[in-house]
């Protein structure tokens, strides 16, 4: 019986971890919840897990949630705010902390798991992507784990384990291609929000969906992955998989390749973020490789993905620069969805940002300093949208 | 710096086995060679690798192999016959023996080996099919290791690296499917030899082309697997993989697949079972997945195949029922590249001798036991094919 907390737990990676806890109850146990705002999907959620503890991140929600739960037969700690969460997350004796916070919201949630010893099952990139450079010392210092709950690095992190220190030589990404996967650079001109949002495998939210039509999540999991794995950049690659029924691969020493398998379904992970070092049982569908079709593979276009590069560039540049890629992708994504710029304007308003941030950066990066250039970045990608926008130079401006 | 000595020095595996040692001088060292006959290229490798002890399994040769190395610098302990070769298995401190030896020739020394407490680097697949009852006991009683040297049996053992007891779930072996995995059942009739001998993917011995022609070697491969890895052989499946770029895959409790990839070439299985559990760099050309092309996977059609379920049927019959299907293969394949059988008498035969054998067959043989089975099943099949050739009931007989 692992005993656990949920940061994010009316989210997507929040319900579904609590799917997995509700099929195997002998295995996992709900100690504390917290999301920012579903105060009904929250309610619910209290009568069938009776969590030790909840927060809900909007102070003013508090209210409302006490009427919710009134009635219940048993009452849990209840906070609000940001210092609720964070309470949530180093609260008790919960092993392991699923931090299904998006944005840099879960940061400092985070930080106060793994100073209070607890193994995060990871699923806010930000605590690497932005945080890498603060978190990794303080994983290091509480000798806690960080358990990679997507299905790339999780992909990587089955495939590593049983590889001797120094047996990796090479990670490879797989990425399904999104959208646009045979759609010509010429063609995106067009893309409207609608086109983007079709993912041909995963059902994901809207900026996820955007981020792998446009290659920048595989750009993201490459600085992850270069944090979780301790991996040159010029160490991890992408390959383009349409079926995505291979989540990821590994090359050792002796060019031996391993690769990890399964149908695109988000729980795979997430249980084995919260079961590692164990296996345990279910009942899912196996995969079927004859079922599965043929599984294809070819190298991505860096002229049709630009966002790609500007990913393996910022991280490569170190320091803040990644927190910086993510906020102005965040902004430029938003932008895009509100038809304020266009598809292929994504990467241009990331790219003007990262270069207007170069000579703020420093290679050793406070806490401070990383919110600080999260927020930098996401002002800096409005005005530049405005720059362009008054001197025409966009692709194509709705 | 790692001791091995090579048991079959001038075969396939052993040949293989010293490119490796002759690429990565500061790995390995070469304490012991042992072949049956070709003294020429023996006396070749003594010189390149300059073992303490050499055996020669013809004793005819003994005095050409003298002479072939009298010019020689120095002089290794020379032995000939079985014994011989049983010495060299067990002799000094060399930590690791490759069993490159054909047929039940290899029981012996490597039973003489594991006594000595040498981790098996294995090759010889009577060590298991046919030995597994005796062998594996004493595996456990002298604590050694046995690591598959073969493609589908190495894969199936890097992806349990790190893997918890319990883990494992099921077992897919990749087939290429052979030289007539595009021929239908009809067409079958009438294969020769020369068509047999056709391998798709990988570069192979005469005998063993024709198994993989039959899909005879997956089913031995089954028959390893079980003793291998523990498993039940209701939960080992073959599935036909064209390309041979995933060399096999395992399922674990949770669904979670793992799979080991690379180009065909036996030299990598062949170092992981001599460098286990480290990973040894080398500048063997990567795998490329782009240039893979395409992965493709099919369900083996049983009734063109029918060995691969004479070899479940062996398997779970247990005793030396595999052993009298390995060496009533063996016989049946001499039979068919005389071109005194056609290839599908190949199955009937070995049927026949194996429906044979049930009344004779115990539960817990001796060593003894195997190896009278499998002179008892070779003759089996010399007298069944005269029968068989008597009554006219051969699909088609040269």
């Amino acid at each position: 019986m692992k005993k656990i907390s949920i940061l994010g737990s009316t989210g997507s990676i929040g319900t579904q971890t609590l799917d997995i806890v509700n099929q195997y109850p002998e295995q996992f146990q709900v100690v504390g919840l917290a999301t920012r705002s579903n105060v009904e999907l929250l309610a619910k959620q209290i009568k069938q897990f009776r969590p030790e503890i909840v927060a809900i991140g909007d102070e003013n929600k508090l209210g409302t949630l006490k009427e919710a739960i009134a009635s219940f037969d048993y009452s849990p700690i209840l906070l609000a705010g940001e210092e609720g969460v964070i309470e949530v997350a180093r609260y008790g004796d919960s092993q392991s902390i699923v931090t299904g916070i998006v944005g840099c919201a879960g940061l400092l949630p985070t930080i106060a798991a793994i100073e209070a010893g607890k193994d995060i099952a990871l699923a806010n990139k930000e605590t690497l992507i932005a945080g890498g450079p603060v978190v990794l010392p303080l994983v290091e210092k509480y000798g806690v784990k960080l358990l990679p709950a997507d299905s790339e690095h999780s992909a990587i992190f089955q495939c590593l384990q049983g590889v001797p220190d120094g047996g990796l030589r090479r990670i490879i990404l797989t990425a399904s291609g999104g959208a646009f996967r045979d759609w010509s650079v010429e063609q995106l001109k067009y893309v409207t929000v609608q086109d983007a949002l079709k993912h041909p495998n995963w059902s994901m939210g809207q900026k996820i969906t955007v981020d792998s039509a446009t290659l920048m999540n595989k750009g993201l999991e490459v600085i992850e992955a270069h944090f979780l794995f301790g991996m040159d950049y010029k160490d991890i690659d992408i390959v383009i998989h349409p079926q995505s029924i291979i989540h990821s691969l590994i090359e050792l020493q002796d060019t031996s390749v391993l690769a990890q398998l399964g149908w695109p379904d988000m729980r795979l992970p997430l249980l084995y973020s919260l079961s590692w070092p164990e296996r345990i049982y279910t009942d899912w569908k196996p995969l079927d490789l004859v079922k599965a079709g043929s599984l294809t593979f070819r190298e991505p276009d860096h002229d049709k993905y630009p966002c790609m590069q500007l990913a393996y560039a910022a991280g490569k540049a170190g320091g803040a620069m990644s927190a910086v890629l993510n906020a102005a992708n965040e902004q430029a994504v938003a932008l895009f969805l509100a038809e304020k710029i266009a598809f292929l304007d994504i990467p241009r308003v990331i790219e003007i940002t990262c270069d207007r941030f170069t000579s703020h950066n420093s290679s050793t990066p406070s806490l401070e300093d990383i919110l600080e250039a999260d927020n930098w970045a996401r002002k800096m990608v409005l005005m530049a949208t405005e720059e362009l926008g008054k001197t025409s130079h966009f692709v194509s401006l709705k």
